[in-house]
């Protein structure tokens, strides 16, 4: 037993940890959560499409993850499926990073059991996500309790240093980095065998509001889906709600959710223009959402054209998943070679 | 979602299952938790050795379980091997049933993170075991609270039908059962793909004293090792505490922890024999103990000689354990596909 037990401040040790250069890896979990928004898009998606170029970046479709809520196959292998053709389409290209399932890499289950003798169950309860799903009235089974371990796991198996998380979700990637301190100080103290993850903080200054002028969010069902097309966009475009000025009136578009969207998608000059009009008078919020629709439908144009060809393909799909996951279990084995000896359960004779 | 959602009382839908025969076969894991004793050889050990010929059975050596208390590598290793040359030693025979070390069947881990989404985090807080280790002193870690989870994980991924348990052990296969019912309600309730293990309770008649009259137990540091000898064995056998009775009074033998040890050892005859010695009186508690110290060495010698030449060829213990491992992944495989297609993980396009 080593006498540092793990304590919830194991962060005073950290400057007696050795010096070791680890190369920068992206890893970045994605939730299977059924059709993405443009929350999602703006908020993380379109930001991960654009790192995945730059670093060697492993980007995985958490399919054990969702099991602490999904229990019905059909359901998460849909949404599994869902969420490839939408990162595909979207620009991912699998020959830049990996791209898989999670549960590909069932290696990250037993890293997650080694790390779950090292952290206390007091850290677990403490869990402010953990709670927060509880109170919204999931099943507080212990799958959604030791989340964050699992999460962990899958961050620390690629020796990943560089997590792109949301402004609001820093202390998610919290419990990683403690895992990471407790695993090197109790088995690798001389040569760590982890990196300490940081956080990559995604812009989050886009504001992204739903229909209803709340933030866009599936939990309140006001979302624009980034596939919606047709009858279904022009309905849900036409319902945002705006206030009751007349069509004549002149209009202050700063205050107005159908010009925030507008934002998004339109370059500085057409913005400037809708926002003349919208001051002018004599331009209504049918006009504007007739606009905003106009850019929807233009902007998500090629990767709507791509999902479809992409769904036509699922041999193709499968065999980017399958290349991902390769590339992924390539990266793992030799970490999982060095942890399992690291805490004695290799060689076992 | 399932509309029955895991309850503790699960037991109420047993008899919706359907009926599926499945066939006897016994699993254990083994604690590597060092030196074995006279209290482990009599209360399990004894009767793992005569059950592993008469049904299909998978025995292994748990050295996950064991990271949630020891966190040493070095430690860990040698515990494992300890055990495995003590099962052999002692009769384990590896062309009858598999012997095996738990991490060589990784898949275990995983099939314990779907188990993990099936039971309330409330239900491991109840956990009797968790309490006590927790009492006694070991850090409350997130591996001691799972703990009866990946048990459960390791009986279920071979099908197990039968657990050879300790009377008092009871319940701790009552998760593992919990578990095998909420899987198959969840994911397969047509064709349930687990059995409802069983406890097969070992007999515990065999009073075992430590040498200060307590029950043999290494957290009271009372034990004899099954494979000590020399001056060591001598040393511990001398100071079995015994009452102060002069040498030429009558004895009680019942009342003897002498007597009490010389009854596991000799057969009847010989104890009906030193029985009348001690009743006779001119009978030391020191003539008791070399009859002890006699019995234990000769009943020992064989698998004390076994031991040493298996000890000598680490080579031979390896393959061993690779061959049994070999059976048990053979085993598990196609019950890891059946799992992983149920509840959605595959395929996954």
């Amino acid at each position: 037993m080593p006498t540092d037990a793990p304590t919830t401040d194991a962060a005073s040790h950290e400057d007696d940890a050795p010096e070791k250069d680890f190369d920068t890896v992206v890893v970045s979990g994605i939730q299977p959560s059924g059709r993405l928004h443009f929350g999602n898009y703006f908020g993380a998606l379109r930001q991960h499409i654009d790192l995945h170029t730059e670093h060697e970046s492993f980007y995985f479709i958490v399919n054990y993850h969702a099991m602490t809520t999904v229990q019905d196959a059909d359901t998460l292998r849909q949404h599994t499926l869902d969420v490839a053709l939408d990162y595909l389409a979207l620009g991912f290209d699998p020959d830049e990073s990996a791209l898989f399932c999670q549960s590909d890499v069932p290696e990250v289950t037993e890293l997650m059991w080694m790390l779950l003798n090292l952290i206390p169950t007091s850290r677990l309860e403490k869990g402010v996500s953990y709670k927060e799903k509880v109170n919204a009235g999931l099943t507080p089974n212990a799958g959604l309790f030791t989340y964050p371990v699992l999460q962990a796991a899958d961050i620390l198996a690629y020796l990943g240093t560089r997590v792109p998380v949301g402004a609001d979700q820093k202390q998610n990637l919290e419990i990683a980095r403690d895992c990471a301190r407790w695993f090197n100080q109790t088995y690798t103290p001389d040569d760590p065998l982890f990196p300490i993850p940081e956080p990559y903080i995604l812009d989050d200054v886009a504001v992204v509001p739903g229909i209803d002028g709340q933030k866009m969010s599936k939990s309140y069902g006001n979302t624009i889906g980034i596939f919606d097309e047709g009858k279904e966009l022009k309905k849900k475009v036409m319902s945002i709600v705006t206030d009751s000025t007349p069509l004549d009136e002149p209009k202050d578009p700063e205050s107005c959710n159908v010009f925030a969207l507008i934002k998004l998608f339109a370059d500085d000059e057409t913005q400037a223009e809708i926002a003349a009009k919208y001051r002018a008078g004599g331009y209504g919020y049918g006009h504007a959402k007739k606009e905003l629709l106009q850019l929807i439908t233009e902007n998500f144009a090629e990767a709507r054209a791509r999902r479809k060809d992409l769904a036509s393909r699922p041999d193709y799909v499968h065999d980017v998943l399958q290349q991902g996951a390769d590339r992924a279990r390539a990266r793992v084995a030799p970490v999982m070679e060095k942890a399992r000896e690291a805490v004695g359960l290799a060689p076992h004779v």
